[in-house]
Formats: structure tokens, C-alpha cells, sequence
């Protein structure tokens, strides 16, 4: 692995401007002389300590800098971590977005909700079809992934071709469609690559991801076994495939299927229209129908299966659904596995759905969209790049791709592991680190974007921790004598009711400060707020050992 | 399994009063006729949702309320789930402690710290040995568990026998002392078990947990194939055996051992008098001596092993140690499993000494301390106990060793999962949950111990989304006039120097409304705060789509 800077080196620019220092938020840009493309455009999930945050999104100052050059988007597939910033970043670089079509549907549904559909110029993309941005050529080639139509992008530029896995794996037996285009890999690699940025999600997993398929084979397994109850099922929202697999086993086994949670029912709609789920008919029925069929002809489709506190199953689970509840002998498969921060949260469920009597079944109902060790090495093979750019991962993935990079003759010099805004300068003689961007990332709470900064995340982080104690006193404007208070009003720090002393000896102590202040002739309001702070901070720590946000507000009367 | 209420059964009565609805906080109270003992006193960690709580601990109403029958508490671990609550619950229920050798020592450490010493009868308790608590007779048994005299607990009662598992995993190749005590077990189960309560921590894993020697196995591999580096391992600060292990090895190897974070140090240093642990001379040296030696015979056992952020790895990953910084050609083992919940936190530092370029080892350098399936179904062979009171777990591991149970012939109506509360009785002829008791979690906070309750917990959450706004006003007392303000002052909420706007106009708004009520001769200052309250939220909502708190505070001057 090499990250070095240096002066120059005319070619391409590859510039992540996110995505490297987080899971989620990718957005890559590509520049070459007058011309910029980016691919994807996602959104990332808050971190513990930004609380309150509701998305995180990815700071394209440059983009907006070099608004002229920037030709399009170019997204890999529908998930939210590649297009969900779309609808904000697309407000100020609108430019043309280009997907294939689900994906399209899927950022269609987004920007109708933004009411951003009419402004914005879109282009659905056939696989092996390219379209000219500028100096680029992009060709899309057909891969599998945990969403259909997901799509690796070949980059040509005047420097030399660039392939971009997106997420991806190699998926021989598709649930619908096609396997992974390896034959066109090949022959992208046997006209030479420059550059392979390959997918390092499950990099640290040896052998290969089973296919799709062999989860349908387990959903045949387990409804046979679960004959005579109800079967409710979660898995991810846009996992059409998936879907289709419960929706056939439901089929054979005379179940009829209800879809329940927004995301899922809007997604499915979606595929339906294009075609990429086939439902029997009088198989869906809606929810409201339901009861007109015993147990054991249901089958529930729900979101929730990651534990989050508002989707369906969750409701379900603590009876905060309108329609379902679960009961005793309720069958409840999780076909998925917990994303990483969500073990906690998926645990909890479970066992509030067992603690209702449900059978519940959460292992070996799910397979990885992500490719592994073997299928790494596979697209290496065939693409047989000049220089390998890991992405999509934590630092520890990107190093384990590296790692099997190097083990299959890449030399470590041609291994760069970046960091969101290394500017990466490319041609057939050359690969460096040239240069660094300004990138970071933009916090969305409610409406607002970009205005929750680092110092109210603090003071949010102080508020949490121990509360606040807010200490008002008025003072006279001639006289400069206290004519009210101090007062003290605590949120978050002690259960009042029950502090009664240490609030009233804690005022006195303040009111001796500020009195003593103003004998000796202090009217200054920064010295008359820093001495309610000392004292009462030095207080409240020798009494409870915590310390409490401390606002001291003096009023002029 | 059978959870029903009842009138009375005279016998043995089994109260958990925690560990039941949460990891953690062990306590059960046996009860029989005038006699109380307690098994165990734990704390557990506080949820996700407890901001700002330090820990938790049990509330022992029951047993202050029948203080006159309490014997006595027996301790079968030294882990902070089994004794932690003890400095706190001595102060109200003061009665003797009985453990063993190492148990006890890890106690005393921390009565010392908590002034408790003196005022706190304890007994030792050797494997084999009896004690006479009023009307029981308990039996302290050799277990094996990831801390060094964990002890099973055989509680003999005119009721019967009730075997009391603790934490416990089965050795026969342990690295300190003796394999668990079957014959013991055997030997009880032949004369007649009335209950059995077993640890189901590992109840879903199938198989047997290994040999905690395997671990040694695999460290000398590590130090053959990191010969030329500095050695760093990463494991739980109790776990005796474990540091050992490193250090045989890195004796065999010619290495220098530090051992760094004072939890460690502490029960090392407990574990070296008590003889439980044996050091090579001239093996162990002190921090300050490290640099004396060349990289490659340096080996440093430190805490932090669960991304815990203040402790010794995560201080040397983040350049924040005092003595010892990463650098690239370390290698860091991870000699421990994330618990769940922590895996971010793990994942973060992984990331980190990766970036400081050291090569990291966080797979198989690490065997569980909790018994597997075959190792639960050999002690329910060999006790053959007429009920199953699983212990120790979540619901889903609760579940879990009742299937097994069930599956070992065990009567579905003889199993119990049992809530903290619930009052087992249980004789020769029947058991039943035959009443409940208040119990529940105290939080610790700082010094303050239950004076953080929901309300407090509530109000954090809520400033720790969204922050709060706080509007103050002063009236005059005579007038009913508004003499100053309405000022409006916020924290966490947005940044208020690049919001002076919305800060401006939502004073307005406040201060329209006031003047508003004031003219219509509306001087009650509850409809004033109420009135404050929704027109500012109602504006807030408006603009930002967030609900900060929001708190007016009138002064009368």
C-alpha cells in the first residue's frame, strides 16, 4: 500500500469525496481535464455520538466548484448508501443521473418525494449499453447483488478504462435475471484496466457467497416444517429477489402473502411495474383481507428485521400495530442477518417475539449480497488491473482486500488505500496521491442540513450525560442590584421533587456568590456568569460527581 | 414450560430479584421458613437508552423488608455480574459474605475502595466445604469458568437440594487448579436433585466450548509467526488464566512482559497472592523498564479488549497513552469475543491500530467461559434434577436450556423461566410461582444512587435529540407588566450564530403572544408558560421539523 503526495501527474483524477472514513455515503468523483462524472451518490447512517442526527450526507463543495465540468451521475444500484443524498445534493449540482432501471425507479419514488422529478434530467441505461459524458465513455455491465439490477461501471477516459464494482457478487443461479456478466469482465480485462475499485465489504470472508437461490430452498425447508401456523417473515425492504423466493415458497404451500412496512410496499410496487417480481394471482392480499384466512394460509412479509424501534415487526412485537399482533405458535423467520451496531437491537426482538410464545428462527435464512475472498480474486482475475483501488468498507475490509490484492501479484506500490478527498492521479505510467480536496460530512436533523455542527453535537453529548441546571436572576439596570432571583431550574440532572435540599442549597450558595459580586463592586456580566459557573459546578461535583451543563442567563430590568 | 399463579405450597422458596430481564445484575434469594441466603449480588451495565448512568444495581426491598432472616450472601464468581451491587446493598443489608479464595479477594479489593472492609464479615470457602446458613447447608463445588475458583453451589434445604451451576464451563484440561468436580455432581444427583439452575449463556451454541489450554496452543503459534515484532494482547482484565497463558508463552519465547490498565493490575496483583497465578522470575517488568528492551522482546497484556474508550489499548490506539503509543510492525491480538453491544466500539479500534499500520489478529485467540449444549445436557445427566430453573441469559438463552431440558426428558410443566420477582415455590410433590415481589433497577449515577429515575432518563433523551430552548421573562410583581424579555436562549439545538434568524423571529413570536395574553388580563403564569410553549413549538416544528425542549422560566421583579 502506498499513500504518498506529490506534484504532479497529468491523467485521470479519481476523487472519493466520501464513503472511506464511514459505512455508506459513496460518492466517488472522476476527472478528466474539462470533465467530471460521479458515481453514486449515497447517504450514511448516523454514529453513535451524533445524536439526535437523522442522515448523514457527503459535503461536495468541489463539485459545486467545478460545476461546468460535472457531466452526470452515474449510480451503481438502488441502495440508500449510493443514492440516498441524491435529493439533497442534486439542489445544488443538478445534473443528469443515469441507472439502470430499477435503480431509476427507486430514485424516481425519492425524488417524487422531494418534489424533485420535474427538475431533474434522468436516463435509464440498458446492461452493455455506454453513454458519453464528456471525455468519459461509461459502460454499465450487468452483476448480482442483494437489489436487482445492480451494475459495475466500466470508465473509459483518454488515460485508460477503470472498472468499478459497486457492491456486488457472483451469483451463478440469479433468482431473476441474469448471472454476473463475467465473460464481458473478461474481455474489459483482456483489453487492459487500469484501475479495479472492487468492493471490500466481505473481504475477510474466505470461499464464496452462496447464491440467492439456496435461500429459497430454506424457505421450502422451514414452511414445510411450520406447516400449521402463521409465517411472518422480515427481510430488508428492497431485497426484491428475496421477496420473490418467500412469495414462490408461499405459492406452493397455498399461503396467500401480505406485504407490511412502507419501504418494502412501496419498493415491490415498484418492481412489479417494471417487471422484476412475478406474483401468482390471488396471491397478495392486503393486509385487511388477512382475516378471512386461517393461520396457517399466511404468510407476512416486514420490514424490521435490523430491530429498528418504528417498523412493522418491531410494532408488531410490542403491540403497537394496528392490524397485527403476535401470538402464541406464530412462526417468525429472520431472513437476515443484523448489520453491524444492530446485534443489541435485533436481540431485543427476539426476544420479545419469544417472550409471546412465538417460534422464532434467525439463522440460515439469509445470504450475503457481498462477494467474498474467492469471488475477489475472480474479478481480479479477469479484470487484471494495473492498480487496485479497494473501496466500499471500514479501513480493516479495505486492508483485507489489499492483502489478496498483493496475493495475486498486484505490486504493493499499485495498492492505494484512500482516504475521502486524496486526489488520485492515474495514467499507464503513474498512479499517486496528488493532492487533497476539501470533503466532510453534512449532518441532516429534520429540515435542517448543515446546521448541527460539532458544537451542539457537544453540547447534545453534555445535555445527555448529566442534564442542564439553568440559574436566572435579574438585575437592576441603575442600581446594578439583584431584584430577582437566582433561581435554578434543572432538566435531566436529579428527579427535583426529591432533590429539594441540594437545589435550595445549591441557590444560596449561588445567590452568596453573586451578592458577594456585586458588594465588592462587580457588575460585569461574563465575571457575574463565570463565578455562578465555578461555585456551582464545584458544588453540584462535591456532592453528586457529575457535572451538569451550567446556564447562568441574567436579565436587565 | 409453566408459569402459573397460585395459592400457596409450603417448602423452598427461589426469588430472583434481577438477571432476568437484562445481562447481569445476579441475585437470587432462596428462602426457607426463618432463613434467607442470597446467591450472588451483581450489577449490570446500563441500556442504551440510561444516558449518562455509570451502572446499575438491584433493588433489594425484599430483602431489607425481611432483614432478620438474611444469612448471608454466597458468591460463586468474582465477575462484576455476580458481585458488583455489593458495595451498594452492604450499606442496607448488612450481613456475612462467603466465597472463595479468589472471590474473595476480588471482593475485598473492592470493599477497600468503597471503606466497606472493616465493617464486613467474610468467610472463605474452600471446594467441598459445607456452610450452615440457618436452615440451609450450601456446598461449594469446583467449577471451571474464564475466572480463576468459580464455584457451583449444591443449597441443601429441608425442601431438598438445589444445584446452583453459577457461570461455568467444563475444563478438563484447565490451566489453573482442577476440571470441575463431576464425581461431586454425580454424587449429588445420586442422592436426588429437587432443582436444577444452570447457566444458559451458551445455551443456542451446540457442541462443547474448548479447553481454555487451546488458547495457549494458539498464542505460542502468534509468537512463532511474530517473531521480529513487539507483541501486544488485548483480553478481559480477570480472566487469571488467559494472562498465564501469554506469559508462558512469552517466557518460552524470551519476552518481557508489562501488564498495563489498572483493572488488571489490580486482580493480577490479587491473583499473585493468592497464588493462582505463577510468574517466572525476571519475566514481569514494570512500564517504565519496557524501553530498555528491543521491540521483539517486549509483550504487553493490556485491557480494552472491548473498545471500552478509556481504557489502556484504546488510549495507545489513539495516541492518548502516557507511556505507550502503536506503531506500524506491532501486532495487536484480540484475545476475546466483542460481547454484544460492543462490536462498533471493537470494529473502531480494529480501524485504528490498523491506520497506525500495525498488523492485527482478532480471530481464534479466544475460547468462551460458558457452557455449550453437550456440556448443559452432561450436567442435567448428571444431576438428574426434577425441575429446570434456567439461570444466567437472556430470554432467548432462557429458552434455549428449556428445549434442551425438555429434550432430556424433563417435564415441559417442570421447567420454569422466571421473571425477577416471581416467588418459585418447589417441594418433593410440586412447584409453582406462587407470588411476586417488587423488585427493579437502581441507577448509578456519580454518587447519586436511585435519584435518576424515568423522569430524569426521559428528559436526557429528549435534550439529547433535539436540545432546548429556554425563554425567560420578568413581570413585574405589582403591574402584571413584562419588564424584560422574553430573551430566548438554546443549547443543542441549532448553532446559534448562524441562526440568529429563526433565534430572532421565534423571540417575536413568544413575545407577540405574551404581550398578547398580558393584554387580554391573562397574568396566570401557567396559561403564560403554556401559551410559550406552543406557540414556540408550533414555529420550531414549522422550520425545522425538530421538538427541542422547550422551557420558559418567569422572574417577578
Amino acid at each position: 500500500m502506498k499513500k504518498k503526495e506529490n506534484n504532479t501527474c497529468s491523467g485521470l483524477k479519481i476523487i472519493p469525496l466520501g464513503g472511506l472514513e464511514q459505512i455508506g455515503m459513496n460518492i466517488t468523483a472522476f476527472e478528466y481535464e474539462d470533465s467530471i462524472i460521479v458515481v453514486d451518490c449515497g447517504l450514511s447512517f448516523p454514529a453513535d455520538d451524533m445524536l439526535g442526527i437523522d442522515l448523514v450526507i457527503p459535503d461536495v463543495t468541489y463539485l459545486k466548484d467545478n460545476i461546468d465540468k460535472v457531466k452526470g451521475f452515474v449510480i451503481t444500484h438502488g441502495h440508500e448508501d449510493h443514492i440516498g443524498a441524491l435529493p439533497y445534493v442534486l439542489r445544488e449540482v443538478n445534473v443528469p443521473i443515469y441507472g439502470t432501471r430499477l435503480t431509476m425507479g427507486i430514485i424516481e419514488n425519492k425524488l417524487k418525494e422531494h418534489n424533485l422529478l420535474k427538475t431533474t434530467k434522468r436516463k435509464v441505461v440498458k446492461f452493455g449499453q455506454s453513454i458519453n459524458l464528456g471525455q468519459f465513455r461509461v459502460e454499465f455491465i450487468k452483476t448480482n447483488h442483494s437489489i436487482v439490477d445492480a451494475a459495475a461501471l466500466a470508465i473509459y477516459s483518454p488515460a485508460g478504462c477503470v472498472v468499478h464494482t459497486g457492491d456486488f457478487k457472483v451469483d451463478y443461479t440469479p433468482v431473476y435475471g441474469d448471472a454476473i456478466d463475467l465473460q464481458r469482465f473478461a474481455e474489459i480485462g483482456k483489453k487492459g484496466v487500469l484501475a479495479l475499485m472492487c468492493d471490500s465489504t466481505n473481504a475477510e470472508r474466505p470461499g464464496f457467497t452462496p447464491s440467492e437461490k439456496t435461500v429459497g430452498r430454506t424457505f421450502d425447508t422451514l414452511f414445510e416444517e411450520h406447516k400449521n401456523t402463521r409465517i411472518i417473515v422480515a427481510t430488508f425492504a428492497s431485497n426484491v429477489d428475496r421477496v420473490q423466493q418467500i412469495i414462490n415458497t408461499a405459492y406452493k404451500f397455498g399461503r396467500k402473502v401480505c406485504v407490511e412496512g412502507r419501504s418494502m410496499v412501496n419498493i415491490i410496487e415498484t418492481a412489479r411495474n417494471l417487471n422484476c417480481i412475478s406474483i401468482p394471482e390471488n396471491t397478495l392480499v392486503d393486509i385487511d383481507q388477512l382475516k378471512n384466512y386461517p393461520d396457517e394460509k399466511q404468510v407476512i412479509i416486514t420490514t424490521g428485521s435490523q430491530g429498528e424501534s418504528m417498523a412493522a415487526l418491531s410494532r408488531m412485537a410490542n403491540n403497537m400495530h394496528r392490524k397485527i399482533t403476535i401470538s402464541a405458535g406464530d412462526t417468525v423467520i429472520f431472513s437476515s442477518n443484523p448489520i453491524p451496531g444492530n446485534e443489541k437491537s435485533v436481540t431485543k426482538i427476539i426476544n420479545e417475539l419469544l417472550r409471546k410464545g412465538a417460534d422464532v428462527i434467525f439463522q440460515d435464512a439469509h445470504v450475503s449480497g457481498h462477494a467474498c475472498q474467492e469471488e475477489i480474486k475472480l474479478i481480479y482475475t479477469l479484470l487484471h488491473p494495473k492498480y487496485a483501488v479497494p473501496v466500499h468498507g471500514e479501513y480493516k475490509h479495505l486492508t483485507a482486500q489489499a492483502k489478496i490484492a498483493e496475493s495475486l501479484g498486484i505490486h504493493k506500490e499499485n495498492i492505494f488505500i484512500l482516504s475521502s478527498g486524496d486526489v488520485l492521479e492515474v495514467n499507464e505510467e503513474e498512479a499517486k496521491v496528488a493532492g487533497k480536496i476539501p470533503v466532510g460530512a453534512i449532518l441532516v436533523d429534520g429540515l435542517g442540513v448543515g446546521d448541527v455542527g460539532n458544537v451542539v453535537l457537544r453540547d447534545r453529548q453534555h445535555l445527555a450525560e448529566d442534564g442542564i441546571m439553568i440559574v436566572v436572576m435579574s438585575l437592576d439596570k441603575e442600581s446594578g442590584l439583584l431584584v430577582a432571583g437566582p433561581d435554578i431550574v434543572s432538566r435531566g440532572f436529579v428527579y427535583v421533587r426529591e432533590s429539594d435540599e441540594l437545589i435550595e442549597e445549591a441557590r444560596e450558595i449561588v445567590d452568596e456568590a453573586i451578592q458577594s459580586c456585586l458588594d465588592r463592586g462587580i457588575t460585569d456580566w461574563g465575571k457575574l456568569k463565570s463565578t455562578t459557573k465555578d461555585v456551582l459546578s464545584d458544588y453540584v461535583w462535591k456532592k453528586t460527581k457529575r457535572r451538569p451543563m451550567i446556564l447562568p442567563i441574567i436579565m436587565e430590568v
